[in-house]
């Protein structure tokens, strides 16, 4: 089924679960004159647990404006069933600010997509502490920032990546930008900073991810995408991928195929957070992906 | 979420897609005091495509008994949106005959699964065109029928087969049963005959799959779970898994290999139908799988 | 390329790698008749590291018995480089316990497996802390032992299992068993104790992985088959697999799809070690898999 | 086990299978100082069958020069045993000539790995029969060809791309190039075309594959990298790879899904004939991957 980005909008929500929840939201739309083409719901626990509701509509129908729509429901469904939601439209592309520090795979493979037309976002800019990676992103007609950041300038460049991302960013990608942000930046943009892990979460956090798992002769590498938190490497896990390795693979041959992982996990999952299909719930997400 | 076997129905639907059916079933099972716990819905086409609808809910609460909500299902909503539809209770285990020949390893799977509790169906009998099995079988509690087949008495034996399956199974596996069953025989069973092809199919179509896929050098193996209709190997696909070899692999590698994977993809087939997670769309599927 | 296990020798080799050494095996074997059907090798290092080689090879064109070739073989070939090696011939079944608590799905896989010729071991006797699956067992005509294990009496039940697997057994597969065995324990069979553990190890050591992995929100599960050393769930990595799993799936579901993941490990990882297809060189293994 | 290309060196063989060949090569090889790094073999059979050798060694230690070494070793060795062989360097980077129409993917992978230093070859041109992709292949610092092809001018163009390619390609990729060549084209260069066919071959062959595959309601879709032969599609296997598809993947998402799998494979089946990776058995192929 293909469906236009132009008329498609999409409702998401969270609220305790109780009987009526999906009877109550899908009449409110019927009766406005909306075309659902996607359902994915989802309860942790019917009785007493949360319930996730992910739909998307088609517009050109609808019998009153998006804004009204929204009004509406908020008054008429929303409130009556605690629910936290929001509805956004597959028009209005989301403004995706990339960090990065010197390893170019996982940016390159966001800007490849994003010029191909198959990453729905705005890139304001990327920033990096280093400069390498200027040319090759101005080449996308992209803005370039270098933020240096040292032990000592910490505290100012992330100042500095604030008032930059200011007004100009909905969600920031980290694509294996290796410096460890404060919880004070993390609370900016909570749920909204995506990084990619260059190995199977919870194995191998930290520093050095491919030297553990080439140490620890695992047969097995990974590559998770994750929402940042507090607590370095332990936010909700988006979306994990793996790929087999032997004793004939050196450390090197780890970040060869890793890097091929760490572009699809991270395509993947900046794919699915674009198109509203991620829902955080504590430290889990639920995915409502295709 | 865990949910009680004893509790749980299932109402699965397929009709032409127009706007407000999620809103009538969900209206209609709400005012009946129903517990919505899982629901998955597919349009094949928003405009003139069909629409497939899966529920599953708790019974306790509900005001009225299953043959009552499903007169009145039938009534209020199913009629006015031509549905064909049906409610199934998930305490009511339907019955699985196994159809195999001498390979034992894809019944074998089946019937241990079923043991442990893992598959929730009643098996009334095991049907081989060899007796090679029959104690494999016993040793299962289940009754093992031999019907032999030879080319001159294929329409008897197909007979034979029917008039020993007749009220007695709801649903038959065929488990490497290696005779080609006729179009009449299957006419008696639509969409309700299980086949596992050691192939991935459409490749390797008919006799021999390890040996083809061995000459032509394929990379991946492959096995596919679906169901038997009167053209050979056609049927429209359930499950598929692959895996993968090298020039190392011998047929006899290729065999062992592939009977794992027939093993899993079988189990994970069987287990969708009894579910009530496969509705049928023409030569195709859609699996409401978790 | 199909080999007869009744001509079939191996040959596993380990010391510092230098120069000469392939050309030393393969000429001495040459000059004794051997035709080589296998033969795979592994350096760590070539300057100062470790070289691993495997040679399967067929004995009917042998000059010598094979006794006299090990003679040989260890004079002018093993003593000059170093070398740790064995020559086993196929034929000589391996004796295999195995050790077992209440979880039958590995143990079962083993068995079945065994039964049909895929496994080339002779299975000595299960044992087991609990006597649940004592008919499970004897119905393969395989001996089964009750030990039972508190606490108190731990150190008593691992004299008792070491006396009754004195003589009896080769190595000892654990299919689930859920104490955790002593240093000393492990120290009668080294390298030879193979265990599954039912996490993507390092990820979710210790007890209750599956619980763990529900709880961090993993998006996929693992499995590991492992060497056991004094160290718990640390020995060397023979294999891993793993499972993609999603918001929907709760703690049961996790157990059942691990269970499966869980049986092809562990088969995969019995199967490799009995054919001497397993090093194990320091906390990682060389694995010489087809 | 990291080595310089510099100074790596690669033999590879082809012969009739016999006793003592390993010995005989590794022998001469060892009394030439020669330090080998890697070998594998493979034996279709070990009766009568062919033998197939893949070696890597290291040129510092050696006593003689390469073609020196190639003299001794084609008149002492080669001959005696009738071998098909040949030695290369890894530092003689072979150029790889790539052949699209306006699919990019394929395409912009080779070249993103290629300015990476992941691809270990010089690239004297990329030929299209259409101008699309021209600034693309030239922001790389890459000759681009327009060759426009007709129904009518095809022998015209197909001798314009051979003068084109002449003295300036050692094989040649066709990155989704949307025309059939011809065998005599294909003649030039034996098993030296490397194509990215959009199906999990033999299955979805022709035109169209992923409307195919998508019609066919498969529940898995795949790439396969194969040598182009005089049959269309039916070429030696190089590698395959495949991804999980469901009733709710349009056919454009069949594509998206599949361009990723066609990136991946492709490039693994370019990286392996250019390490000299590949030997081609037939209608099949030995591949000697990591």
């Amino acid at each position: 089924m293909t469906t236009q980005p132009e008329t498609t909008a999409r409702l998401l929500i969270t609220c305790p679960d109780r009987p009526g929840i999906v009877s109550a939201v899908t009449t409110f739309l019927y009766h406005h004159g909306v075309n659902i083409t996607e359902l994915d719901q989802h309860s942790s626990d019917p009785s007493g647990g949360k319930f996730f509701l992910r739909l998307e509509f088609q517009t050109p129908t609808l019998d009153v404006s998006i804004s009204a729509l929204r009004q509406a429901f908020g008054d008429v469904v929303a409130k009556p069933f605690g629910m936290q939601w929001h509805i956004t439209q597959a028009s209005e592309r989301p403004r995706m600010a990339v960090l990065v520090s010197k390893h170019d795979h996982a940016l390159m493979e966001l800007l490849w997509r994003w010029q191909r037309g198959e990453l729905q976002v705005d890139i304001p800019m990327v920033i990096s502490n280093h400069a390498d990676l200027r040319a090759a992103v101005e080449s996308f007609g992209v803005r370039f920032e270098h933020v240096p950041v040292t032990a000592e300038t910490h505290a100012e460049a992330e100042a500095k990546m604030l008032a930059l991302l200011k007004d100009q960013t909905d969600f920031i990608v980290l694509a294996r930008y290796m410096r460890v942000l404060t919880g004070d930046f993390v609370s900016h943009y909570p749920s909204r900073i995506v990084n990619i892990h260059h190995s199977f979460l919870p194995a191998f956090a930290g520093a050095d991810p491919y030297l553990q798992a080439y140490k620890h002769g695992v047969k097995i590498i990974g590559a998770t995408a994750h929402y940042v938190t507090a607590e370095l490497d332990q936010g909700p896990i988006i979306e994990q991928d793996t790929a087999r390795v032997s004793h004939r693979h050196s450390i090197g041959d780890l970040k060869r195929l890793g890097r091929d992982l760490e572009r699809q996990v991270l395509a993947r999952a900046v794919r699915w957070h674009v198109e509203d299909r991620v829902i955080v719930d504590g430290n889990k997400t639920v995915i409502f992906a295709q």
